[in-house]
């Protein structure tokens, strides 16, 4: 290709998809946890689940700044995934400290789940920079210490949080169908990816066994 | 002076108070920006503000990384700050979009002013820190063109704001006092600092004739 069609050329919309939609995602995800970080009973707790959210945004700097390489406002691209990712949230509102904390480990590690599915099926650039984002920060350890140690002092609240976390995880999933539902070009890449019905149910078994292995680790599973 | 005396050392508690303030300073503004990121009227608006907020955060994680090495915990040294602080936010909540603007800008170059007069009188290295934490970091640059913009396309709005920036100055002062009457190690590096009275005045001239340069940017002065 020459320089000049080079330049014309438009940018993938299934990639501008994926990056605006994670893109969101972070920005929503710090604004969630900056929130519920006053949900924290101490201090350190509070100081704890802010940098979480501080971490979110310089996740959103990266994919805004990769956006802008590829002529694409962040904005624009992220502007289709508004929607879905607010009603997740509202649908989603923790009421305890306990609940923000499964939630901003399950929320977060699904979703980090399914992009690193879907980074499978993209050029090695877009992958490198979502394998970056979706990188967990600590988030894991610090869950697991605050709700192991609840349920330590208080069992009687695990099955409470486990109906929580399902309750994340089917949120979550209904939002995912109509955000692909609605955007065709990422859709087509799922389905291209994956290459058949075999696949996606695979890659759902592979995100499933994911989220149980941290329904365990919070001591919720059965 | 030997191992076992500098090990058994005491940190000097006038510099403990000065993290510990700043460290809850900027903990708490990153939650008053993030909660203020949501009044932005566009989500370009709204990522910068949470850009700023997340750039408190990293602030926050150097201060108390210091406290840790000082063999203070961050919560302990921070606690005495947090009436104070809560005290000044509670007064001086945004109600609009402009107003937030106006208060990252104007509230934090005023504490950035006073934090850098104090650390005149501090150890080298405590001086580098406060000086790399209360960093402008291209926060002033924003405000000015958000503010600016608004103002051009309806002039009104300016008198109200500067009344808003007004109380703003003055909250902060009433709270300062407070903190310092509470204080004796801080109110006693204050004094030696500067050493006499005319001293003190000069200071409080400095950061008067800084703020009055921050209101004639915004174009709010008269």
């Amino acid at each position: 290709v020459s320089a000049a069609s080079a330049f014309a050329q438009q940018p993938d919309p299934a990639i501008v998809d994926l990056l605006g939609g994670l893109a969101y995602g972070e920005l929503s995800a710090f604004d969630r946890l900056a929130a519920d970080a006053r949900l924290a009973p101490t201090l350190d707790g509070r100081a704890h689940m802010s940098a979480m959210a501080a971490v979110e945004m310089g996740h959103y700097t990266a994919l805004a700044a990769r956006l802008g390489e590829l002529g694409v406002t962040p904005v624009t691209a992220m502007e289709p995934f508004v929607a879905a990712v607010e009603t997740f949230h509202a649908l989603t509102e923790p009421s305890t400290w306990l609940e923000s904390v499964v939630k901003a480990y399950v929320g977060d590690g699904m979703a980090a789940d399914f992009y690193r599915e879907v980074a499978e099926f993209v050029d090695p650039g877009t992958r490198a920079l979502i394998h970056g984002v979706v990188a967990d920060g600590g988030r894991a350890e610090f869950a697991v210490r605050e709700v192991r140690a609840a349920i330590g002092e208080q069992p009687s609240i695990s099955g409470r949080l486990a109906l929580w976390a399902r309750r994340l995880v089917g949120e979550a999933i209904s939002q995912t169908q109509h955000v692909l539902a609605d955007r065709d070009a990422l859709m087509l890449l799922l389905m291209q990816g994956t290459g058949d019905l075999a696949a996606v149910v695979a890659l759902i078994g592979r995100i499933t066994q994911r989220q149980d292995e941290r329904m365990a680790a919070l001591g919720l599973s059965h």
